[in-house]
């Protein structure tokens, strides 16, 4: 598959349209499966017996997560030989620790942008209901409800209601979403109504938890932000990507106002709403999904119109596949240095003060100047590793196919033997001693432990999968209908202003001082790192591998 | 259209394949206007104000309805003369007025079970929420909710649990919904958190509402039955038709439990659910589309697999619209001969005891023997002249462009003049002096007056919305998608039953005893009626035109 497209890549340069290289390369993923409606979900009868036939509830309940393929029939596991660790649930354990950090491994191409966005992303449509598993919270579609909430009533609470604006904040003279305490440590009253601040009956909320599991001090409350999700200040990382584009929102929301006197707050928030979100689907495509593919160009773009042709285009559902292969713990690096300080993980989670010390452009550029980890077996850290346990846990749960099922299934061929999984033979002894049989090998431990092939980032089928569910959950956007995209909606400036974006840091330097002279970029500088591919590090003093 | 319809239709005399003709002839009907997703819908800001723009909600929140056209503006009525009483919607009454029946106007093509199955058909998503207007409380599926309600809840509240089967009770031997009052005249234990038995902190229920403002004796409990929605007694062609269909799935079940010995009840029940609302669809397409079709043969069919290749292929969303041109109220007669028993409307309402009086099938083939009216201006009975009026001012609150606009939208010429929409002299000039202009005529109004053509139930742009609403929704089922059309979901059994259903005499055939030899036909039989569009009357007695 990819030499296919780089062969697309190629004739870029002979003077075919960039427009007909994306669309074809877009469609060599987009096809890789049957589209949606998938016969199956996550939905199950009232006992909770996972339900292997088709239900008008698998077909249009969506707060069940989807799944690409039927469930595995229950002596799935036990065809495995007798002896395999696999075999036995309270065993996960064992699989587990494939995944445990042994010593650092750097990502050749990523900066710490990449798992900066991409957490943030994700975080809005990869949302497990932690009371049931089967269930995603999310609306299945791109929405930024990072900064705009699930809800209608979120959406209202969290806004200004004046010139279409978003509450906000200013700490040292720069815009911050706005905070959700009051000085006297309680949660502002307007902010109450939040679904993760409410308070039960017995005086509990999601937030309240938050900061007794962590055992976060109260000193993190002064710059803790109301955001539109549970775990909006889960990092520096994140609150740094809200940030980025609720100060594209309120700076939209002015431009438009200028340009439009007699519009109502309503119309005005509306319409930089759509404005942004677009931003954020050009983004997604044009810088994040190109920095992913392994090709080297960046031959993906958003082109209106085309998807709508397609035999993909589709309502958005998202799977529980598509979940379990975004778990990309690999990424988090032990320490982030910021300015020359080094910040480890419990620093740089639950608080904000590091962004507000330091700044949004000072944040976003030192995670632009240091490495990110690779995604792959045996580089997860200490920490990460319970969430690797209940990854695993799920898959069997919800008796998920193995990996070779699902190579098959999105047009690979399976793979003959463990030699062929990954290059590193005690690591494929070890996953012999664990499976078996390669086709044993499953779904979520197949995906972390295929090597990344010429310049990947990961393996084939994680590639792919990504790159599918990517293309045909962000072009099937509403707004990028062709009855849609166009100046009635977005009005002239906007139109101009998506016309314009195209990457993150398109938007750095519209939103912080002097953001154009910043490097912002997923993408570690080829002139430090090599070659893509290459594996050569940005020094910036981190302290990996400890 | 029609005309090409016409030639379609001739072709298949000269050897084309039928499913050529029925895709032509569907598409040329579902892209008579641009796909969803449409820019607009009612969602309105927290004032309540219509927004003539696009937000993110209007694009995406189902609740609301949807709409065809952009909101007119505001100075649409401003615009008309001085002293046309459409500028006042204090007036509304004068326009409603237009619907009064003052002599009954025959159908010349359908039979009362026309209107028996369109309204039970429609009200499974046509479902204005009476407490929020704005708003659809349907799935905007065709999903049978008639008898297993709007959510899994209601759905498990219906279901025996057993063999996959619904609660039914048995009355004179023959099959019913279950009853949902127990002897003591109160709702039944397990039937009382119906969304409709529901009792609020005060003791309210809609079932209560429904019996005190329609003042109906205690004696209609008795054969009040449990359905899936709270206007399932309405009338006895409705309880007919879900009894029909409620029978067919505990056929279904039945015939499914033989084959599949080792199925639980939910499997047996899900398989037969999914069976049974492929039944309705080919029913909808094959018998009632058909039916309605002005062409007179038989060229629509379901044809699962080629829709979605078209750019009509899309999440289907209720507009407005489609909800107020469905008002066909002047089908409706003055009485319901059965079994040469004359029932006024009162009888026939909330009365089901005519139903298990006579049977079924009775009730089933009197309909099949006794002419509909005609849906047209000036032929609705006092009764509904109330609902008209709602329906006037909905179209009006929501701010309706005008009939020649729909015309335009939906690829019709517009109409010049009066003399175009109807040939009767007297209406045109009643029309003319309430709008002044043809172009001022109101969207419901036009709609209703446009004379029929050649054979057709209504007029032009009423048959094109129709047919692309129901097409666009009904073919984008997801039970009749590639990936879920098959022997997997329904098994072998299942296919065949589809394959072997078209008509509503075929289910009447399974589930009445001596069924087959019934009349079961929309259609009035040609050899009483003449030709289609011929006018004649099927001589059954009832007392029209009083």
């Amino acid at each position: 598959m990819f030499d296919d497209l780089r062969e697309l890549a190629a004739r870029l340069a002979s003077g075919i349209a960039p427009k007909t290289v994306s669309k074809l390369a877009i469609n060599s993923f987009a096809e890789a499966t049957p589209p949606r409606p998938r016969p199956f979900s996550l939905w199950s009868d009232e006992k909770g017996k996972i339900c292997d036939y088709t239900s008008w509830a698998s077909l249009t309940d969506r707060h069940f997560s989807g799944r690409h393929l039927r469930a595995a029939p229950e002596s799935y596991s036990a065809s495995l030989p007798e002896d395999a660790p696999y075999r036995s649930p309270d065993q996960v354990g064992q699989v587990t620790d494939l995944f445990r950090r042994t010593a650092f491994r750097e990502c050749p191409r990523s900066t710490l942008l990449f798992p900066f966005f991409a957490q943030w992303f994700t975080d809005s449509f990869l949302r497990v209901d932690i009371s049931d598993r089967r269930k995603n919270t999310s609306n299945h579609e791109i929405d930024l409800c990072q900064i705009y909430g699930l809800t209608e009533a979120t959406t209202r609470t969290l806004r200004s209601l004046e010139g279409g604006r978003l509450r906000s904040s200013t700490v040292g003279g720069a815009e911050y979403p706005d905070t959700l305490f009051g000085a006297d440590g309680e949660v502002k009253e307007h902010y109450r109504s939040l679904p993760y601040a409410r308070e039960d009956e017995d005086g509990n909320s999601v937030l309240k938890a938050i900061f007794a599991s962590r055992n976060l001090p109260d000193a993190r409350k002064e710059f803790y932000f109301a955001s539109g999700l549970e775990r909006g200040n889960s990092n520096v990382g994140y609150t740094a990507m809200s940030t980025l584009f609720l100060r594209e929102h309120n700076r939209l929301a002015g431009e438009l106002k200028a340009r439009n006197p007699s519009w109502d707050d309503e119309r005005l928030f509306q319409t930089a709403r759509n404005i942004n979100i677009v931003l954020l689907l050009k983004i997604v495509i044009e810088d994040y999904i190109n920095h992913i593919s392994p090709i080297g160009a960046d031959i993906f773009r958003v082109d209106p119109g085309f998807p709508e042709d397609e035999p993909w285009y589709r309502t958005n559902w998202i799977a529980l596949e598509f979940d379990l292969l975004y778990r990309w713990h690999g990424l988090v690096t032990d320490n982030m240095r910021i300015d020359g300080t080094d910040y480890g993980q419990r620093d740089f989670r639950f608080n904000n003060k590091i962004l507000t010390d330091h700044g949004l452009g000072t944040v976003l550029e030192s995670g632009s100047r240091q490495s990110a980890g690779r995604i792959s077996l045996q580089n997860t850290p200490t920490f990460l590793l319970e969430a690797e346990y209940h990854a695993i846990k799920m898959g069997r749960d919800f008796r998920l196919r193995g990996f070779n099922e699902y190579r098959v299934r999105f047009g690979l061929d399976p793979l003959d033997d463990f030699d062929e999984l990954t290059g590193d033979p005690v690591l494929a002894d070890r996953l012999l001693q664990l499976y078996g049989d390669i086709d044993n090998v499953e779904f979520f431990i197949g995906l972390f432990a295929e090597d990344p092939d010429g310049g990947a980032l990961f393996g084939e089928l994680m590639t792919t999968m990504v790159a599918h569910d990517a293309f045909t959950q962000a072009l099937t956007n509403p707004l990028l209908s062709k009855n849609v995209f166009n100046r009635d909606t977005f009005t002239p400036y906007g139109m101009k202003t998506i016309r314009q974006t195209s990457r993150l840091s398109d938007l750095v330097a519209r939103n912080v001082p002097d953001g154009e002279d910043l490097f912002i970029s997923l993408s570690r500088p080829s002139q430090e790192g090599g070659d893509r591919g290459a594996g050569g590090a940005i020094n910036v003093g981190a302290d990996h591998g400890r």
